[in-house]
Order: C-alpha cells, then structure tokens, then sequence
C-alpha cells in the first residue's frame, strides 16, 4: 500500500516536471524571436509587480522563516532568507537594472563574405530552457528569472524547499509582468514542489526540454549536479583563488590587495585562500603581509617559513592549500620564483581566479599566459570576479569549466548563436 | 580462468587509456603556452614526415584493406579505407594547409575598461584535451590531430579496428613532427587497441583529462557517444537539411538551388532531405521541381498534391519526413506559407541547416531567425555547410547542439577563453 502511493507520489512529479519541460521549450520558442521591447516591458512589469505585491511577498516570506526557525534552522541560513521592504526594493531594482543592459539576442558576432558572393553572419541567439538550481536565497528566483528572459530564455526554478512560498510570490510577480507584455507566462516557471526527485529529473534534462543547468548553492549541491547532470553545466565548485606576491612586488600595493582579496568579504567564491610569496622578497615582504593579516583578525596557517617570520602562524597542511576556507583563514607559503607559483596554483587550484603582484610586466604576462584559471589578474584583488565587476550588469554565476561560458556567466553568456548565410544563388561546384 | 584472463585485459584497457588521458593532459598544458611557430613547425615537419613514410604508410594500409576483404567486408567501406599515393598526398596537403591558417589561440576577443581603471581582455585559450573517435576513414588521424593541435589541444584519436595499421602509421609521421618541433609527442596520442572498451572509458573522460568529444561516423556511432558521453560532446546525429521554396522563388534558382541541395553529393550531412514548395507558387514551381529531380534520377516520394503532378512520384509518409536518406531520394510537401514551413522544420528537422528560396527579404528574414538551426540560409545551397565553404579551412565536424560549437567546427571551435585582468593595484570597495 504504501509501495503504491510513493509510486504514484512519483508518477506524480514525473508528470509535473515533464510537463514544465514541454511548457518550456514552448515558451523558448516564442522568446527565440521576441524583440527586445517586449522583453523589457515584462521585465520592467514584473519589478512594478514585485513592488506591488510587496504586502503578499513578504507575508509568504514570514510564513517560510516562521516554519524554518520552528524546525531549529540556524542564524546564517535564515539570514539568507529573509526578505524586508529593503531587500525587496534591491530585487525589484536589480529586476530593472537587467531590463536597461544591452539586448544580448541578434548581436552580429562576425559576418564576412567569400569569394562566391556568399555573405556569412554568426549572430547571437538564445540558448534555450535554462534550468536554475538554488538554494535558500529568495532573490535568486527574480535574478535568475530576469537574466534567462533578457536573453531570450525560458527558466525552470528550482528553489529551497525553505523559501518555495517566497519564491512562488515572487515569481507570480514576475508571470504576471510577462503577462502584461504579452509574453508566454510558461518563460519564467517555478518547481511548484519540494520532492527532491524535481531535482534528478531537471538533472536528467526533461526529455530534452533543459539545455543548461545553473546550479546556485554550496558545494555539496554544485558536486551533486556536477556528477548527475546529463545536461551541460555552468558552475564553479569551489574558488581556491591565489594571490602571488612576486619578487618585484610593491609591499604596500601586496598589502593592499592581500587584505581585499582576503577580508573585504570571505564568503565569496573570489576570496583568496592562499598567498604565495616569493622567496626573493620574503625577507622583506613576507612578515609585513603576515602580521598585517594577523591583525586584521585572519588566521594565518604557513610553511616552515612562514612559521618562522611571526609567532602567531600555525602550520599549514597538504590540506590547507586544497581548502576553500570561506573564512579569516588563510594559507601562506614561500615559492622559488614564477615557475613554483603557477604550479603551486595549477597543482592545488580550481581554476577560478587567481592574481599576481608585481611591478615586472613580463613576469605578470608569463602569469597571465600560464595560470589556466577562468580570470587571472595582474595588480587587483580576485575579489573583482564578479559579472557586476566584469561590467555584465549581472551574473547568473561563474562558471570554471572550458565550454561555452567561462568566468562570470552574464546575459552573453546565456547565449548560443546560428549562422546566417546570404546567397544570390549559388550552388556549390 | 577465463573470467580471470578477461578482467587482466580489462585492466589493461583501463591502464592503458588512464595513461593515455595523463599524458594528454600534460602535452596540453605545454601546448596552451606554446608559440605559433612551433606548432606550425610541427605540422609541416609532420606532412614531410607523411610523405617521407609514404611508403609504410601504403604498406600498412595494404594490410588493413587485405584484413577487411578478407573478412568480406563490403565495397564502400573498402572504398573509404584505401589509400593511394594522391590520397596520402592530399592528407599531406591538408595538414600544410592547417598548418597556414591564423593561429586561433591568443586571439582578443574582447577588450574593455572599467571606470576604476581594470583593464578587460578576453583572450582565446586552447580548450585542452579533444577526445575523437572515427570510423574507417584513416584520413581523420591526420586531419584531426592536426585541428586539434593548431589550436593548442592534445587530441587522444580512436580509430576503428579497421584501420589501425593505416592510422598509427599516419599518427607516426604527426608525432615525428611533433618531435622535430620540440612539442611534447603526446600532443598526438592513436589509442594503441581495438579493444571497444577504450571507448567508453574514453567517453567517461579518462579522469577528468578529456575535455571534449567529437565523434566522426555513422549515426549510430554518433548516437552512442551522445547517449554514454559524460563530457561535452561536438556533434551532429543526422542532417536532416529542407529547401523551402517560397511563393516568391524565382523557378531557374529553385531548381538550380534544389538539385545542387540534394544531388551534388547525396551522401553528405549538408544534403537536401526534403523540399518544402509554397502552395501559392505550386502550380509553376512544383511540377518543373519534381520532373527536374526524377529526371535527374532522384526518387521523389511527395504528398498527395506533389503526387498528383507527375506518376511517377509514389506515397511519402510520417517516416519520410523523419528520415535522413544520405541517398538519391527526396520528401516533397507542399506547405501553406512560411509558417507552416517553419513549424514543418521544427517539427522533423534535425537543426542542422535549412535554406529559404525567395525573392522576398522580408520572408528570407524571418525565415532566418525562426528557423532553429545551426546554419540558415537565402538563396544558396544547403551543400555549403562546410567549414572550409564557411572559410574556416578545415572542420572537424558539425555541431547541432547549442553549446560552445554550432555549426562547421573549425579551428576557432576547438578553443576557450579567459580574462586577463590588468589593474594599477585596484582592491574592491
């Protein structure tokens, strides 16, 4: 008996998802050749709609905060769910903030002619149905919602099972702005259930119906898409970000960009994790970066020598520098020169977004060149990996895998593209 | 005992690929730093060495193609594995003519400044390791290796057991190129074993060192890798090409574009499957279109309006519309109007290239941006969906999904990118 109702529980979201899927791709099609306007005003309707419902989004968000804290949910995660008029405000305007970027759909990439009169163009279109993966922050839900739409996308939700009252408020703001722009609701769709198969089933790709997942949450949840997906992802892991404070490194300039990298926020995927400091100029860089990190109130875990230079140091394991300490925590060693750095960071890093110090630009050029992560930067804190930052308006993510998107996955990214061919014509010999 | 002698070859496969995969690996971190010239250097030293070894080569052909016949195998698939001094010659030919294309890796393909002073780039990298497997054609050892390695990847190349003699002794001349350059050999792996094992664990991506998979073959090769592939994989399962012509078609072109779409070669991807005619220019276009084709010798199986024009047209049905005939056959259906010629197209085509013929630009622009498929075009021949007819010089397949590649795969396809990021000492408000 029960066998049978878990069944046709299962049956159940099986049947919801692919019928999501299929409404999806619909909505995709229609989006594929919308023009812009139409894509702005419901953007720009649904942030009038946010602010409209304020009164309902914030009662559901009440509800979802209430039940969390009854269940025993802990400070920092109800901190994330948490909705004000203030929060609200910010996600209305970040909702506007997407309608005012450029359109992404229809940019000419490339367009050149061959010697039979063909003319080629490769021009931007949308990518699809993009299925967003995400935890218990409720302002992903507009985010995410806005940037798919802006590039011609259609979305598939997937939130917490925390914030689904939130969410749900917050995307029938935004449905009903596609409504009044005269847009396929289906565009912006929200997993209307908690059932953790919803997520395998995304995962498996909706019988074609997904063309990318979106994972947004901590590493366990990126590691379990990254594992199970059959469609391609747009993720990082983790960022195991590296500052390498070369030999002619200004000391105040290093100082400066090790105390941003580290401590301006240090549960960002930007954050430094690890410095490395040349031994060429450890004898006068090394204990000045140290002791303005120990007073700054970060942890400093070091090799042998790092140990040596302050008595605060603990030491460093192998671990520590495969460890993304999201924390005051960083990991410190001494390298012989540009050569150990870079494997140091190609050994123990995730190819998110490292940075050099220094004053010798061919030095900077060999680490930019040889660093194989998705941003390197010469002279600024990894804290600048961000879309906001890149100039994208917005990131949906960052992604550290090779294909398609690579860095901050801003509405370009959310992109694929076709060729168009004009002939007079012609037949091929 | 058996079992026992089993699982000692099946580790041996397993050992053999792991190792493959690490030293593809490693070659391709040397590669991504490597300077034009020594690639080129290496591709040139590799086509004196394939004509220099011509006479091994023909040998060890001689035997694969002895092998085959022997096993009775039959005259196309023969005909695809034979080589013959013009053959080799023009294998030799094609890699000098990889060698002289623009290098695609260190390309800018965007550069930008933010108001605090970060400089932007984002610069083409090599995507890393590309996984091929290929049927008999033992040309492709030579052509994608040398794709793989102009863009700075390793290529890991499966051929079919047919062929293995012919591609190890290619892959031989490529690698003494590599080695005549000062290039790591293992830029250039050819999997040592018929073993089919090889190619799931290749599919599986050998650890984390396959980035990318292009499959070269026969659909149900194609379907295999797309169904088991746990990377990326750059393909197309079939070509299911139309030519819509239009109530605004001037007839001579139709026909021209129609018989050059479906009968230059009728083997190839970018094959005219099906001709869609507009019902309002029916009663000129449709008959002279269909007696032009059976003419030619192609079967036309044609709805009951195509059917009633000529005798010898007999019964489409749903199948035809679905089918992929790489044959002197063709689906005929007359359509009302451009929508229902897109709907047509997004219904049973495979979103590989599609072509308008009209006079009309306004229909010609829509149908370019409805129709969903990696190449669209006005007024030519579906035939030129071809890397070197896009000026791309060489292609190592075509791409119907929407991610990274679309289209003709050429040298610009096999990259990534990064973000150089270049600051005065910028740290983040």
């Amino acid at each position: 008996m029960l066998q049978g109702v878990r069944k046709a529980e299962g049956e159940d979201v099986a049947h919801t998802m692919a019928d999501l899927g299929r409404r999806a791709r619909a909505a995709a099609r229609r989006l594929a050749t919308c023009p812009p306007d139409a894509k702005n005003k419901a953007l720009l309707a649904g942030a009038a709609a946010l602010r409209a419902d304020a009164g309902t989004i914030l009662a559901a968000n009440r509800e979802d905060v209430a039940e969390a804290e009854a269940r025993g949910t802990k400070g920092a995660f109800i901190d994330r769910l948490v909705l004000n008029p203030e929060r609200l405000e910010g996600i209305a305007k970040a909702v506007e903030d997407i309608a005012a970027l450029p359109d992404p759909v229809g940019r000419v990439l490339a367009a050149w002619e061959r010697p039979n009169g063909l003319k080629f163009e490769r021009v931007a279109t949308p990518l699809g149905v993009i299925g967003v993966i995400f935890e218990s922050r409720p302002n992903v839900t507009a985010d995410a919602g806005a940037l798919c739409l802006k590039a011609g996308n259609a979305a598939i939700l997937r939130c917490g099972s925390e914030s689904l009252r939130t969410s749900g408020a917050i995307a029938a703001a935004l449905r009903q702005g596609l409504a009044e722009a005269g847009l396929p609701q289906d565009a912006i769709q929200l997993v209307p259930t908690a059932d953790r198969a919803a997520v395998g089933l995304m995962l498996a790709g909706l019988d074609g119906n997904v063309d990318v997942i979106v994972p947004r949450g901590g590493k366990s949840l990126v590691a379990r898409v990254q594992n199970e997906a059959r469609v391609p992802v747009f993720a990082h892991l983790e960022g195991i970000c590296h500052v390498y404070v070369h030999a002619a490194a200004d000391l105040q300039m290093a100082k400066a960009i090790v105390k941003n990298a580290k401590l301006r926020r240090t549960g960002v995927c930007g954050s430094a994790e690890t410095l490395l400091v040349d031994r060429a100029c450890a004898a006068t860089h090394l204990a000045p970066l140290v002791a303005m990190l120990l007073d700054a109130g970060c942890a400093v875990r070091g090799d042998a020598t790092t140990q040596a230079v302050d008595g605060r140091v603990t030491a460093a394991t192998e671990e520590d520098w495969r460890t993304e300490y999201l924390d005051a925590i960083i990991a410190v060693r001494v390298v012989d020169g540009l050569d150990e750095a870079v494997a140091h960071i190609e050994t123990y890093g995730s190819h998110h977004t490292d940075s050099i110090v220094t004053a010798d630009e061919a030095a900077a050029a060999r680490f930019l060149a040889e660093v194989d992560s998705a941003i390197v930067l010469h002279n600024a804190s990894t804290q600048f990996a961000d879309g906001g930052e890149f100039g994208f308006g917005a990131e949906i993510g960052i992604a550290t895998g090779r294909m398609h998107a690579r860095g901050p996955v801003g509405v370009e990214q959310l992109t694929s593209f076709k060729y168009r061919v004009h002939g007079t014509g012609q037949t091929r010999p």
